[in-house]
């Protein structure tokens, strides 16, 4: 089994996170392939930076997923998710997501540990588009500047230990999801600590993309995830409009 | 990777079909045991009989799950799931959960195929409690008095998949879940005539058992899962006394 | 008018309790079989506990309703209710959710009052699926190890008390639940201290019970709660069977 | 018992079959006073004329509603219903709350049959009001002009058993509520003919006024039934003044 | 354009403050005509006083929305809003409803700044029957008495900046609503100190009425809005009956 | 007042559609400018080119909001609107969520008209994404491939206006929302055929803009609408790179 993992954010660091967690979670046989976003920020905090992601992540998968069998999306708030669930023919997985569905199977309700302030509308309205908001028992979230972006375990560990058990304490979480792909493997070497299972998006998301390749659903030629009706378009990157817009001459030149 | 797999019904043709149809989506490596109820009835289409298979799951567990890496509650409408779930110290994958959480990465919407008319309230209240129900796009169910329940996909295939073409033609379904035991295999066999990804409550309950067991989340110490608090109990089974009393004295006499 | 009181629970004090505050309720002409169950635990607190409750009432009731004008089943969370509902041809009445109607009738939100911090997540998940959830202000509940469940209203009862004031000043509660069997009695010995009104589920059962009697609704013969179809049963008691799975020679063995 | 029981409307004959239809309902021992709106118009149809019969009631509920027990809004869509639960000291009960919550306790989803098509707007917005709407199967409706609003049943009555049979049969009623003081009484005369419970307005309302006023509930002195604060007022009735604004000399025109 | 601005109350004051303020908020060639409710209370916290003013606002409508070409109900709460605009064929705007859906096209969740704790019971419902409980973040309220209903702004202006502070920084807030006629001008005066836009409900008001007006939709003939069925009414003003009951000649006598 | 107009796809005879409207919408001394996507597709009818909308939206703005005083993103579906309001400091309006607001203070439920079956998706997840999917009565879609997307109005008008009845008969809507740029006019053509009212949305995003403009509210600085926290960028259009990662020299190479 081939997996392609998209960081569709810039920060090769956290890519390096994100594969040394995801090298830990997958079966012996799986292959990983490691995609950086060309262009795009840091990381993701506000809508803006997810519609930026987003699009990065439909240019790599359409680069990227030849070969593969499952491509999963490695930033919370799954950037791009249902859009490349539409010109993929191969399942797609994300991060929150994968981390909600795991977290339902776990316990009633959970609490998301987030890495700023800012970040909290973002990701509620994420759950909320995943459907999940009345499982949600909080989000709790740092309020301190984020030195490094590669390095937010080390500089914020036990801050986000605390936010944790307050969670469970004050909140009522039974089950505690440590979000963003910067706090790859947080949750594992944590998890000792703390009185209720914590979650790790990444290592989710990698279950989650095993289990449906496993599943080997046919992809659909109706309903909403079908591909998209052909259309013109132009000014794709080539590989995008091979998959959005099709067979159409127009679509050669990269601007973007 | 030792799974049990509870059938909470009485129906042993039916066990058989899950049988199969697990055998097939397990990993290799992964071994079963199978359980089928002592006590109960055939199928469950009600509330009542819910009733009664969430409490024959409850003692088969409680007699069989040790040394199991994780249980699975083979009956659509997951009878003593949430219950389960509190007692045990390994994870516990229902049918329909399963379903639902795999249903929500592959589409958008859903549709229900079932067995029959009256199980269509038991099943929606199932969704409802697991907090899908707007994704649900239709349940359509078999109008036939049932002759034998471990034949039902032989003597009323065609009429299951001319309700799931309706599903997705009128309902505006992204996939279908080929709901209960009984139709275990179905989603297979017919897979190829459907235009969306069809999918098995059975198979789809194997793959998330198997990716909650690599996931390894410890079990909790607090929250609403964590182990009951020991209180008097009297007349339970003796392994399942353990479990819910514990260490008391009084819960020697098996009564039921 | 003769009703039969289920306490799904092994507590002989607690029947009592309820059987003490349930003749204060009645109408003059009314009269109550009291039955405690014969196998389970002290109080229900999990799901768990409410599942073997649940099953425990099926048994009651098919034993004892016979003669009956309708059946109450006394304790909070109602386990059990809707599948009683689905096999006797009598009202059926839950005393959560006869404490629900009558609060929205008294008032726009209420708030539950509960024995202990672990009861709260059962408490809240039973309160959602009686649709209530969007009035439910809040739940407080005692955070103390329960001595003894007979006597909790003389051990907590200043504790209770102050629990129900924070409840209405802090969290907008209009109107006051008392909830769980063990309180019967505490909301009418402490009206007169609390600045809304306070409800006793068993009070509240006992009237919505006379009412529904009164209403002389005939039963279903179609719908979710007609007679479940019949099907081969195995194992159940007696008089379980012959509601469950009805004429069926098999259903002898009493197993549990 | 004394009951006072309202007609927020102006037609007469309706208000004759409110009390013949209570007055089978009642318990010996229960009076009732009946009241019909000086003002308004012969029936409810729309949110306008709900605003209209909603100040009737508060008017005749202040004028009239010493010396009784409880109060019954006896118009479906409950016209001033929470509006008189602020004012009052005694139970207030709506014929479509108490419907509702008596449906609930019988089965799970209810469907209303409605004597107009423009009636359903109105019911759909009371229902959701009232926090039913995810247990409404469907509401059915005449699609005839009334000639006369006291003759429904007896023109209409066959329409109106053949929408309750579709909405047992297509959308999965459990219950019916047959809706509005024009039908009161309609219920009982052909229950016998339908397949699941059917409830009357009325009836339920008068059962549960008696269940309230048995329960004998404290009136508010904090929450949001509190009497309002006092503030200036003016033009009001005076009965009504001094339920509003109370001591106030400024309110002794009526004006209206 | 002339726009029809009613006070339901009879606060002669905050009439002038709603006007003062819309003639700020209005273009150019808008003219306004004011109205006082001729009875009614000084100002709405409660469900009672709104079933008084929109009463009081259905009969002002009826006697001088001629030769307007849209109304605007300035009392937060939206009191007679929706049976206005059954009963008027020109656009009718409510304050609560059109600060609201200003908000959410300024940010994604908002919160309120009442007058008084009582009001938050009757604010809530409002928004929550408009349908955007989803987006509230918090209602902060004073918990003062009020002195004079029309120097609010100046008796209490620095405790209603503070409550607006908490509500951006605790609550979540995106955008503010200072609520109510008797803060009309507040959100201009104190914005520059508020770290999020502070939003007047008679300045979205009216703004909302140009825009509809401007939009020029036809007034329907089918659907809930059209004009309620003609029907017998009595005892109503003369203005009011026309509308209402149309031309029948019963309604003459003003009795109210 | 000026208004930049933002269609964020390559069609250019849907600009002049969407202008033409435009231009009889708004007030003299308004402004326009109108953009088209130098990326992307024809029209949107899917989840992934709304994606590819929205950032091309995002690229749009950032090189052509500066003197204007709010943008409108002309695009049902409203891509990378949130995205929009979170980088500029100005109103943006969407056509769905102002077509919505405006709906909802005409009549309670609407229904949408669209040009495809595969759009309803897309549509159903924008209309819940802004809150108002329990106002939606029904989506109705043509089912005929589109020749040429510029002239679906000429092409298909009869079609539309057959399915605009049929919303309002069957689906219960009080108002018809005509949906998508390329019906821009259709509303006011049709309009007097129609029984209730039908809203075009580019008119609504107009006088939406204009209302919020004139509302004059201050940019956030605090909230999820303040300006994303500064943080490294690359690859991306230098004016787009201004607005999210600000002051960062690595933004210089258009990559896109």
């Amino acid at each position: 089994m081939k997996l392609l993992v998209i960081n569709p954010n810039i920060s090769g660091d956290v890519t390096d996170l994100i594969e040394s967690e995801a090298r830990r979670s997958i079966r012996s046989g799986t292959e990983l392939t490691m995609a950086t976003a060309p262009f795009g920020v840091a990381y993701i905090e506000t809508r803006a930076e997810a519609q930026i992601g987003g699009y990065a992540a439909m240019q790599i998968a359409a680069e990227c997923h030849a070969d593969h069998d499952a491509v999963v999306v490695a930033a919370f708030g799954d950037p791009g998710l249902s859009a490349l669930r539409e010109i993929l023919r191969i399942p797609v997985v994300g991060m929150t997501e994968a981390a909600l569905v795991s977290a339902c199977q776990v316990g009633s309700r959970f609490s998301v540990i987030a890495i700023s302030q800012r970040i909290q509308a973002w990701y509620r309205e994420t759950i909320a588009a995943c459907g999940f908001s009345d499982r949600l028992a909080s989000i709790r979230a740092l309020d301190e500047p984020l030195a490094h972006i590669g390095r937010i375990q080390e500089d914020q560990g036990e801050r986000l230990v605390a936010l944790a058990e307050r969670a469970v304490q004050d909140d009522g979480a039974d089950v505690l999801i440590l979000a963003g792909a910067p706090l790859a493997g947080l949750a594992r070497s944590v998890a000792s600590r703390l009185p209720v299972p914590a979650l790790d998006g990444v290592t989710c998301a990698l279950h989650q993309a095993q289990a449906l390749v496993d599943l080997g659903a046919a992809p659909p030629t109706a309903g909403s995830f079908a591909l998209p009706p052909e259309k013109p378009c132009k000014g794709l990157p080539v590989a995008l409009a091979r998959l959005v817009g099709r067979d159409i001459a127009r679509s050669v030149t990269p601007v973007g």
